[in-house]
Protein backbone atom coordinates (compact mmCIF):
# COMPACT_ATOMS: atom_id res chain seq x y z
CA UNK A 1 0.00 0.00 0.00
CA UNK A 2 1.21 3.63 -0.51
CA UNK A 3 2.77 5.74 2.04
CA UNK A 4 0.76 8.47 0.83
CA UNK A 5 -3.13 8.36 -0.79
CA UNK A 6 -2.37 8.59 -4.37
CA UNK A 7 -5.32 8.18 -7.19
CA UNK A 8 -5.76 4.64 -7.84
CA UNK A 9 -5.53 2.59 -10.96
CA UNK A 10 -2.07 4.28 -11.86
CA UNK A 11 0.64 2.66 -10.83
CA UNK A 12 4.33 3.45 -10.50
CA UNK A 13 5.25 6.98 -11.07
CA UNK A 14 1.84 7.81 -12.81
CA UNK A 15 -0.15 7.76 -9.43
CA UNK A 16 2.43 9.78 -8.12
CA UNK A 17 2.39 12.42 -10.89
CA UNK A 18 -1.32 12.50 -10.72
CA UNK A 19 -1.00 13.69 -6.87
CA UNK A 20 0.97 16.00 -8.00
CA UNK A 21 0.87 17.75 -11.20
CA UNK A 22 3.21 20.88 -10.80
CA UNK A 23 6.50 18.37 -10.50
CA UNK A 24 5.05 16.52 -13.33
CA UNK A 25 5.97 18.49 -15.81
CA UNK A 26 9.60 19.39 -15.14
CA UNK A 27 10.02 15.36 -14.83
CA UNK A 28 8.28 14.82 -17.92
CA UNK A 29 10.39 17.32 -20.02
CA UNK A 30 13.04 16.13 -18.65
CA UNK A 31 12.90 12.33 -19.71
CA UNK A 32 11.82 13.21 -22.75
CA UNK A 33 14.40 15.27 -23.48
CA UNK A 34 16.51 12.77 -22.19
CA UNK A 35 15.64 9.36 -23.95
CA UNK A 36 13.29 10.21 -26.43
CA UNK A 37 14.23 13.97 -27.96
CA UNK A 38 17.01 13.48 -31.39
CA UNK A 39 20.18 12.44 -29.74
CA UNK A 40 23.39 10.98 -31.23
CA UNK A 41 22.69 8.10 -29.03
CA UNK A 42 18.97 6.10 -29.86
CA UNK A 43 15.97 6.29 -28.16
CA UNK A 44 16.63 2.36 -27.76
CA UNK A 45 20.39 2.67 -26.25
CA UNK A 46 19.41 5.48 -23.50
CA UNK A 47 16.41 3.66 -22.22
CA UNK A 48 18.99 0.45 -21.76
CA UNK A 49 21.13 3.14 -19.68
CA UNK A 50 17.90 3.90 -17.88
CA UNK A 51 16.89 0.09 -17.63
CA UNK A 52 19.83 -0.76 -16.41
CA UNK A 53 20.04 1.73 -13.61
CA UNK A 54 16.64 0.92 -12.62
CA UNK A 55 17.62 -2.67 -12.29
CA UNK A 56 20.72 -1.93 -10.15
CA UNK A 57 18.56 -0.04 -7.99
CA UNK A 58 16.23 -3.02 -7.78
CA UNK A 59 12.81 -0.82 -8.95
CA UNK A 60 10.44 -3.39 -10.53
CA UNK A 61 8.32 -0.66 -11.85
CA UNK A 62 11.08 1.53 -13.86
CA UNK A 63 13.29 -1.19 -14.96
CA UNK A 64 10.34 -3.08 -16.54
CA UNK A 65 8.76 -0.24 -17.75
CA UNK A 66 11.61 1.23 -19.30
CA UNK A 67 12.62 -1.73 -20.48
CA UNK A 68 10.24 -2.57 -22.09
CA UNK A 69 10.39 0.73 -24.34
CA UNK A 70 13.73 -0.29 -24.64
CA UNK A 71 12.52 -3.47 -26.71
CA UNK A 72 10.24 -1.51 -28.65
CA UNK A 73 12.91 0.90 -29.35
CA UNK A 74 15.16 -2.44 -30.67
CA UNK A 75 12.91 -4.41 -32.50
CA UNK A 76 11.03 -6.03 -29.41
CA UNK A 77 14.35 -7.38 -28.27
CA UNK A 78 13.51 -8.33 -24.78
CA UNK A 79 16.40 -11.21 -24.88
CA UNK A 80 18.65 -7.97 -25.34
CA UNK A 81 17.23 -5.76 -22.50
CA UNK A 82 17.54 -9.16 -20.36
CA UNK A 83 20.66 -9.85 -21.30
CA UNK A 84 22.28 -6.36 -20.65
CA UNK A 85 20.53 -6.14 -17.33
CA UNK A 86 22.28 -9.05 -16.49
CA UNK A 87 25.75 -9.67 -18.21
CA UNK A 88 26.20 -6.20 -20.32
CA UNK A 89 30.16 -7.01 -20.98
CA UNK A 90 28.70 -9.95 -23.68
CA UNK A 91 25.71 -8.48 -24.76
CA UNK A 92 25.25 -7.51 -28.70
CA UNK A 93 25.68 -4.30 -28.22
CA UNK A 94 28.15 -1.60 -29.27
CA UNK A 95 31.65 -1.00 -27.55
CA UNK A 96 30.40 2.29 -27.34
CA UNK A 97 27.25 1.33 -25.20
CA UNK A 98 29.04 -0.94 -23.06
CA UNK A 99 31.71 1.31 -21.89
CA UNK A 100 28.83 4.47 -21.63
CA UNK A 101 26.41 1.70 -19.00
CA UNK A 102 30.01 0.96 -16.75
CA UNK A 103 30.26 5.06 -16.40
CA UNK A 104 25.93 4.70 -15.30
CA UNK A 105 26.65 2.06 -12.83
CA UNK A 106 29.20 4.02 -11.09
CA UNK A 107 26.91 6.89 -10.81
CA UNK A 108 24.32 4.17 -9.43
CA UNK A 109 26.74 3.98 -6.76
CA UNK A 110 27.27 7.92 -5.93
CA UNK A 111 28.77 10.25 -8.19
CA UNK A 112 32.46 10.39 -6.97
CA UNK A 113 32.58 6.48 -8.00
CA UNK A 114 32.87 7.65 -11.72
CA UNK A 115 36.54 7.04 -12.28
CA UNK A 116 38.87 8.52 -15.45
CA UNK A 117 39.39 4.63 -16.59
CA UNK A 118 35.92 4.12 -17.08
CA UNK A 119 35.89 7.83 -19.16
CA UNK A 120 38.59 7.45 -20.97
CA UNK A 121 37.19 3.81 -22.23
CA UNK A 122 34.36 5.42 -23.78
CA UNK A 123 36.00 8.11 -25.51
CA UNK A 124 38.09 5.32 -26.73
CA UNK A 125 35.37 3.77 -27.85
CA UNK A 126 34.22 7.04 -29.71
CA UNK A 127 31.77 8.21 -26.68
CA UNK A 128 31.21 12.23 -27.58
CA UNK A 129 31.20 14.40 -23.98
CA UNK A 130 27.58 15.02 -24.75
CA UNK A 131 27.28 11.33 -24.83
CA UNK A 132 29.04 11.06 -21.71
CA UNK A 133 27.57 13.68 -20.12
CA UNK A 134 23.48 12.66 -21.08
CA UNK A 135 24.95 9.37 -19.47
CA UNK A 136 26.01 10.80 -16.58
CA UNK A 137 22.19 12.34 -16.31
CA UNK A 138 20.50 9.60 -17.22
CA UNK A 139 22.24 7.48 -14.65
CA UNK A 140 21.43 10.64 -11.91
CA UNK A 141 17.92 10.67 -12.82
CA UNK A 142 17.01 7.11 -12.87
CA UNK A 143 18.55 7.44 -9.03
CA UNK A 144 15.99 9.62 -8.07
CA UNK A 145 12.68 8.54 -10.48
CA UNK A 146 13.69 5.08 -9.03
CA UNK A 147 13.61 6.26 -5.01
CA UNK A 148 10.35 8.32 -6.36
CA UNK A 149 8.75 5.30 -7.31
CA UNK A 150 9.68 3.54 -4.44
CA UNK A 151 10.29 5.93 -1.64
CA UNK A 152 6.35 6.67 -1.66
CA UNK A 153 5.26 2.59 -2.18
CA UNK A 154 3.66 2.92 -5.32
CA UNK A 155 1.37 0.06 -6.99
CA UNK A 156 3.50 -1.87 -9.05
CA UNK A 157 1.50 -4.34 -10.78
CA UNK A 158 2.90 -7.91 -12.10
CA UNK A 159 1.38 -7.61 -15.58
CA UNK A 160 4.00 -8.35 -18.32
CA UNK A 161 1.49 -7.27 -21.04
CA UNK A 162 0.60 -4.03 -19.47
CA UNK A 163 4.16 -3.08 -19.37
CA UNK A 164 5.06 -4.19 -23.21
CA UNK A 165 1.87 -2.40 -24.42
CA UNK A 166 2.71 0.93 -22.83
CA UNK A 167 5.97 0.56 -23.69
CA UNK A 168 4.78 0.34 -27.08
CA UNK A 169 3.15 3.33 -26.80
CA UNK A 170 5.78 5.27 -24.98
CA UNK A 171 8.55 4.14 -27.55
CA UNK A 172 6.29 6.01 -30.37
CA UNK A 173 4.84 8.71 -29.06
CA UNK A 174 7.21 9.75 -25.83
CA UNK A 175 6.26 10.18 -22.42
CA UNK A 176 5.06 14.00 -23.13
CA UNK A 177 2.40 12.95 -25.27
CA UNK A 178 1.46 9.73 -23.66
CA UNK A 179 1.70 11.78 -19.85
CA UNK A 180 -1.32 13.71 -21.16
CA UNK A 181 -3.66 10.38 -20.70
CA UNK A 182 -3.50 11.11 -17.19
CA UNK A 183 -2.06 14.44 -16.03
CA UNK A 184 -4.39 17.94 -16.28
CA UNK A 185 -4.08 19.74 -19.29
CA UNK A 186 -1.43 22.74 -17.40
CA UNK A 187 0.64 20.15 -16.41
CA UNK A 188 1.33 18.69 -20.03
CA UNK A 189 1.94 22.10 -21.90
CA UNK B 1 39.21 18.18 -13.46
CA UNK B 2 35.66 17.73 -14.83
CA UNK B 3 35.59 14.53 -16.42
CA UNK B 4 34.38 16.38 -19.82
CA UNK B 5 34.84 20.37 -21.40
CA UNK B 6 32.84 22.28 -19.17
CA UNK B 7 32.66 25.92 -19.57
CA UNK B 8 35.44 27.21 -17.02
CA UNK B 9 34.44 29.86 -14.07
CA UNK B 10 30.94 28.49 -13.53
CA UNK B 11 31.49 25.51 -10.27
CA UNK B 12 29.66 22.51 -9.52
CA UNK B 13 25.83 22.19 -11.43
CA UNK B 14 26.27 25.66 -13.11
CA UNK B 15 28.75 24.64 -15.63
CA UNK B 16 26.84 21.57 -16.31
CA UNK B 17 24.14 23.21 -16.90
CA UNK B 18 25.73 25.80 -19.21
CA UNK B 19 26.86 22.62 -21.43
CA UNK B 20 23.56 21.54 -21.71
CA UNK B 21 20.65 24.32 -21.55
CA UNK B 22 18.26 21.93 -22.74
CA UNK B 23 18.33 19.71 -19.38
CA UNK B 24 18.81 22.92 -17.80
CA UNK B 25 15.71 23.96 -18.25
CA UNK B 26 13.23 20.98 -16.06
CA UNK B 27 16.23 20.92 -13.73
CA UNK B 28 15.81 24.22 -12.51
CA UNK B 29 12.01 24.29 -13.32
CA UNK B 30 12.10 21.33 -10.89
CA UNK B 31 13.70 22.66 -8.00
CA UNK B 32 11.84 26.19 -8.83
CA UNK B 33 8.84 24.19 -7.50
CA UNK B 34 10.37 21.94 -4.51
CA UNK B 35 12.54 24.36 -2.97
CA UNK B 36 11.19 27.89 -3.65
CA UNK B 37 7.61 27.87 -4.59
CA UNK B 38 4.76 28.82 -1.97
CA UNK B 39 4.53 25.61 0.02
CA UNK B 40 3.27 24.96 3.60
CA UNK B 41 6.54 23.74 4.28
CA UNK B 42 8.52 26.81 4.28
CA UNK B 43 11.93 27.80 1.89
CA UNK B 44 13.97 27.23 4.71
CA UNK B 45 12.75 23.88 5.89
CA UNK B 46 12.75 22.54 2.42
CA UNK B 47 16.56 23.67 1.90
CA UNK B 48 17.35 21.73 5.17
CA UNK B 49 15.98 18.51 3.70
CA UNK B 50 18.29 19.48 0.11
CA UNK B 51 21.51 20.33 2.39
CA UNK B 52 20.81 17.19 4.73
CA UNK B 53 20.74 14.52 1.83
CA UNK B 54 23.77 16.37 -0.03
CA UNK B 55 25.53 15.83 2.94
CA UNK B 56 24.68 12.20 3.37
CA UNK B 57 25.42 12.19 -0.22
CA UNK B 58 28.58 14.22 0.51
CA UNK B 59 28.23 16.02 -2.21
CA UNK B 60 30.84 19.47 -1.16
CA UNK B 61 29.21 21.91 -3.98
CA UNK B 62 25.26 21.21 -3.09
CA UNK B 63 25.55 21.03 0.65
CA UNK B 64 27.34 24.09 1.05
CA UNK B 65 25.39 25.89 -1.90
CA UNK B 66 22.29 24.60 -0.12
CA UNK B 67 23.57 24.85 3.32
CA UNK B 68 24.10 28.66 2.16
CA UNK B 69 20.59 29.04 1.20
CA UNK B 70 19.02 27.42 3.76
CA UNK B 71 20.69 29.56 6.55
CA UNK B 72 19.89 32.96 4.22
CA UNK B 73 16.36 31.52 4.37
CA UNK B 74 16.38 31.01 8.15
CA UNK B 75 18.08 34.16 9.38
CA UNK B 76 21.75 33.67 8.64
CA UNK B 77 21.61 30.84 11.26
CA UNK B 78 24.39 28.51 9.67
CA UNK B 79 24.88 26.93 13.29
CA UNK B 80 21.43 25.93 13.20
CA UNK B 81 22.46 24.06 9.18
CA UNK B 82 25.60 22.54 10.90
CA UNK B 83 23.34 21.16 13.62
CA UNK B 84 20.88 19.45 11.35
CA UNK B 85 23.54 17.61 9.19
CA UNK B 86 25.21 15.95 12.28
CA UNK B 87 22.77 15.97 14.96
CA UNK B 88 19.36 16.37 13.36
CA UNK B 89 17.60 15.21 16.60
CA UNK B 90 19.16 17.51 18.51
CA UNK B 91 18.77 20.47 16.35
CA UNK B 92 15.92 23.28 17.33
CA UNK B 93 13.93 22.38 14.38
CA UNK B 94 10.17 21.18 14.81
CA UNK B 95 9.70 17.68 15.70
CA UNK B 96 7.39 17.59 11.97
CA UNK B 97 11.19 18.41 10.45
CA UNK B 98 12.77 16.08 11.94
CA UNK B 99 10.52 13.52 11.12
CA UNK B 100 10.58 14.30 7.64
CA UNK B 101 14.51 14.51 7.88
CA UNK B 102 14.59 10.82 8.60
CA UNK B 103 12.61 9.92 6.01
CA UNK B 104 14.80 11.95 3.72
CA UNK B 105 17.74 10.01 5.04
CA UNK B 106 16.35 6.61 4.01
CA UNK B 107 15.28 7.66 0.19
CA UNK B 108 19.19 8.50 0.63
CA UNK B 109 19.84 4.76 0.90
CA UNK B 110 17.39 3.86 -1.31
CA UNK B 111 13.56 3.88 -2.00
CA UNK B 112 13.02 0.65 -0.69
CA UNK B 113 14.17 1.88 2.81
CA UNK B 114 11.50 4.02 3.47
CA UNK B 115 9.53 2.45 6.61
CA UNK B 116 5.70 3.01 7.36
CA UNK B 117 6.90 3.50 10.91
CA UNK B 118 8.62 7.03 9.91
CA UNK B 119 5.53 7.68 8.21
CA UNK B 120 3.77 7.43 10.41
CA UNK B 121 5.50 9.03 12.71
CA UNK B 122 5.65 12.31 10.12
CA UNK B 123 1.88 12.29 10.06
CA UNK B 124 1.95 12.02 14.00
CA UNK B 125 3.52 15.23 14.25
CA UNK B 126 1.39 16.59 11.62
CA UNK B 127 2.89 15.98 8.19
CA UNK B 128 0.61 16.15 5.30
CA UNK B 129 0.63 13.78 2.28
CA UNK B 130 2.18 16.66 0.02
CA UNK B 131 4.81 17.33 2.41
CA UNK B 132 5.34 13.62 2.64
CA UNK B 133 5.39 13.16 -1.37
CA UNK B 134 7.61 16.91 -1.58
CA UNK B 135 9.89 15.14 0.79
CA UNK B 136 10.59 12.17 -0.48
CA UNK B 137 11.15 13.72 -4.28
CA UNK B 138 13.45 16.53 -2.56
CA UNK B 139 15.43 14.05 -1.46
CA UNK B 140 15.24 11.64 -4.50
CA UNK B 141 16.06 15.13 -6.47
CA UNK B 142 19.44 15.75 -4.63
CA UNK B 143 20.32 12.14 -5.13
CA UNK B 144 20.03 12.77 -8.83
CA UNK B 145 21.82 16.40 -8.56
CA UNK B 146 24.21 15.03 -6.36
CA UNK B 147 25.53 12.58 -8.75
CA UNK B 148 24.75 15.20 -11.85
CA UNK B 149 27.54 17.51 -9.87
CA UNK B 150 30.09 14.75 -8.34
CA UNK B 151 29.66 12.56 -11.74
CA UNK B 152 30.99 14.69 -13.87
CA UNK B 153 33.38 15.86 -11.12
CA UNK B 154 32.70 19.40 -11.58
CA UNK B 155 34.62 21.96 -10.55
CA UNK B 156 34.17 23.06 -6.83
CA UNK B 157 35.69 25.73 -4.78
CA UNK B 158 36.54 26.39 -1.38
CA UNK B 159 35.46 29.74 -0.71
CA UNK B 160 32.74 30.32 1.88
CA UNK B 161 31.88 33.96 1.06
CA UNK B 162 30.66 32.56 -2.56
CA UNK B 163 28.59 30.18 -1.44
CA UNK B 164 27.13 32.91 1.18
CA UNK B 165 26.50 35.62 -1.16
CA UNK B 166 25.07 33.27 -3.77
CA UNK B 167 22.91 31.49 -1.13
CA UNK B 168 21.49 34.64 -0.09
CA UNK B 169 20.78 35.78 -4.16
CA UNK B 170 18.60 32.04 -4.62
CA UNK B 171 17.04 32.69 -1.36
CA UNK B 172 15.71 36.02 -2.08
CA UNK B 173 14.97 35.45 -5.87
CA UNK B 174 14.93 31.76 -6.59
CA UNK B 175 16.84 29.34 -8.95
CA UNK B 176 15.01 30.10 -12.64
CA UNK B 177 15.91 34.12 -11.83
CA UNK B 178 19.64 33.54 -11.13
CA UNK B 179 20.15 30.90 -13.51
CA UNK B 180 19.32 33.44 -16.16
CA UNK B 181 23.22 34.91 -15.87
CA UNK B 182 25.01 32.05 -16.99
CA UNK B 183 22.13 30.24 -19.23
CA UNK B 184 20.99 31.10 -22.57
CA UNK B 185 17.78 32.95 -22.75
CA UNK B 186 15.68 30.10 -24.33
CA UNK B 187 16.83 27.72 -21.20
CA UNK B 188 15.11 29.87 -18.71
CA UNK B 189 11.33 31.23 -20.39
Amino acid sequence: MPHIQLPEGLPGIRGAMAFRPETARPLNDLVEILLHAPNSLTPGERELIATYVSSENDCYYCQTIHGAIAAASLGDDEALVKKVKFDLENADISEKLKALLVIAGQVQKGGKQVTAEAVSRARDEGATDIEIHDTVLIAAAFCMFNRYVDGLATTQPRDDEMYRERGKRVARDGYVTVSKEYLPAEATV
